[in-house]
């Protein structure tokens, strides 16, 4: 018999919930686990040893149910990066403290890219002390900037919102008889997958987005002004998609001024908008989807859902296996009828790098994004949560303040 | 026989096209009415001949159900106040050649404010000229200012959207162990209605908002740092709802710096980020639900859209039971069992006025609501559409873009 423990890090999203009932459930299944512990706020609850008991917490299928169309994290998060063992390991021994003190043989860790590095680290120490415990990361983000994995748990539903929320703000768009452009943000600093996906529309017979601009372009002020003219000249609302992190022209910072003379004064759509405003001189507006992108369940992909759920599920069964330091990923087996297979590599395989878009998903003149990605994008995006409501609104789970505290 | 026409006016709502169901339904039925004219882009449609065949146009019930799912105005809107016709009456004959050589009867007008004086001016117009052409206004506006309705269609959509968006963002909030506060701005140039509606999260058990700022109450920055300090000893995640609409301090508009040398640099939600950021010092963001607080039919009220269809129905028989120049509105019987009975008032009742929330709904302090608004509240938000999906994205109903230009 052992137990384990289980943490969620990083940004929220609406799938690393359900990834916590995978691991809830699975282990709820097997024999040789007794106690599930629930690590508040990432790694830092197992550095404190704050946890709580998850058979307390979750006392019914009703429960699991609510946890499912909860965004955001319910036991907490935290933006933690262990320091390299071999210079300082007095928190990995605060860590091993509360494993051997908890009897815990297992730990599972949902989270990005720096908690990729930390299921790494922690296994490299605890083969190196020679601890049987085995450390198996689950991941997510709606950055879906992952290497290996075919996609990222979180990204689907975050894909989903996008792509709707850009149709109704098209129609919102649309309605004046006068030309305007329409600047939509959307996450993602270093990988454009998220603004990538909204060409999706297109699979719908939308011709917005009209213009998509992504991290992996090298980003032209000039030529992009020449593009929105164009589209100008053939669509009356033109609909813009662009991602957070596209490279701005130096010194292009906030209170720093530009070629154009303009202030950098807070997103790159908010300077998207006032370049278009002096330059073009046409109605423009700029929309931030800020956190919404990634906590907005009650639009949720249920692919994406049941997904986190299995590969939460996948990990338990790894980590029973045997193995540890591993990562689990999805394999796409087929676009249609869409398939994945869940298996595991070495955290070194994924930790501290960045998965970024094909070339072959970005159209040659680098504003928009190809029919080509349309096959990786549109199966994640499928099927809608039975949304279990509470007075007319979305119900939620959630742990009493205090306890989060 | 008659033909009758519609038109759609002023910012979008999720409930503006299930009116113009409701309106081509209702003739639809009427034996007496032949042709069903929508005019494009509001009153202008009227006023250039610009109008559609709408049995065309919509050509089975599945077009009726994506038409009710499709916010905005599928005819265009416009932002068109008309003259008084005392000093000039050229755009008036031009409307009553349109409706003179179409064989129009009755002209439905479905819109806010502005609107409603569109239609007091017109029958105005048509009585002086003894023209028996019936003149019905549709109410409709997310910010429920309208005078002598009990609320409007489109704004229980809209609270709807904004309720569960909150609720989102707060479990997207609370996730670190550092203290924060999140604002979110909200719509609504005059009246907190929308704003005040979040609320409606503290009948569900939620302690956010924690503080509410609507227009009807003087703003204080002072003041405001001190309920936000205050809130701050209470709870790990301080969440705000302000109206775009509130009193800020004087001389602080774009570029101009207020007392605290910030600048107010775009919305009044980036305004108060700042002011936080610099005098409190906390992690801090602001968050502007923009144009998807109005344009979310994903999370649309079905409660408020089949209200926006049957008042438009309503508005059908009111012209034909021989009224001219009224404007429809909900009375409410009851609160719980929710009932309203739809009546018609003289529009100069609800033209050029506004309406604000009752001092009973705001709490002693100015800074939150009263659980007495909940009643009024809820039965607005309740139930949900059965949305039609198209690859995992809500279906629309659109027109081609050539008929819009």
């Amino acid at each position: 018999m052992m137990n384990i423990a289980v943490a969620q890090s990083g940004g929220p999203t609406c799938a690393i919930n359900a990834s916590l009932v995978g691991v809830f459930r699975e282990a709820l299944k097997e024999k040789s686990i007794d106690a599930i512990f629930g690590s508040i706020n990432g790694i830092e609850g197992m550095i404190e040893n704050h946890l709580i008991d998850m058979k307390t917490m979750i006392s019914s299928n009703g429960d699991m149910d609510l946890l499912r169309q909860t965004p955001s994290t319910v036991l907490g998060s935290c933006r933690y990066k262990l320091a390299d063992w071999r210079e300082d390991n007095k928190v990995y021994q605060q860590i091993v403290n509360t494993l051997v003190q908890r009897e815990i043989g297992a730990f599972f860790y949902i989270g990005g890219n720096d908690s990729m590095d930390t299921v790494n680290k922690l296994s490299e120490y605890f083969a190196e002390k020679k601890l049987d415990i085995k450390v198996i990361g689950i991941p997510k983000t709606i950055d879906n900037d992952l290497c290996v994995t075919d996609h990222t748990p979180g990204f689907g539903s975050a894909a989903k919102y996008v792509a709707a929320t850009l149709r109704e703000i098209t129609r919102d768009s649309t309605v004046y008889s006068i030309p305007s452009v329409t600047v939509v943000e959307i996450m993602g600093r270093h990988a454009g997958w998220l603004t990538a996906s909204t060409a999706i529309l297109h699979a719908l017979g939308e011709t917005a987005p009209h213009l998509v601009y992504v991290p992996e372009v090298k980003f032209s002020l000039e030529k992009f002004l020449k593009d929105v003219r164009r589209q100008m000249t053939k669509h009356k609302a033109v609909i813009i998609a662009v991602s957070e992190g596209i490279e701005v022209p130096e010194g292009v910072q906030s209170g720093v001024v530009d070629n154009f003379g303009h202030k950098y004064l807070s997103g790159i759509g908010k300077y998207l908008e006032n370049v278009i405003r002096s330059e073009i001189g046409c109605k423009v507006r700029s929309i931030e989807l800020n956190v919404m992108q990634r906590c907005s369940s009650h639009i949720c992909s249920w692919t994406d859902i049941t997904e986190a759920e299995a590969i939460g599920a996948a990990g338990v069964r790894c980590a029973l296996s045997g193995e540890t330091g591993m990562v689990m990923v999805f394999k796409r087996v087929c676009d249609m009828p869409y398939t994945v297979d869940i298996q595991h590599v070495d955290a070194s395989e994924v930790a501290n790098k960045e998965k970024f878009l094909p070339k072959g998903y970005i159209n040659s003149a680098g504003n928009n994004i190809t029919d080509h990605a349309l096959d990786y994008f549109l199966p994640l995006i499928q099927g809608e949560p039975n949304l279990i409501m509470e007075m007319g609104v979305p119900k939620h789970f959630t742990l009493q303040e205090s306890v989060l505290k």
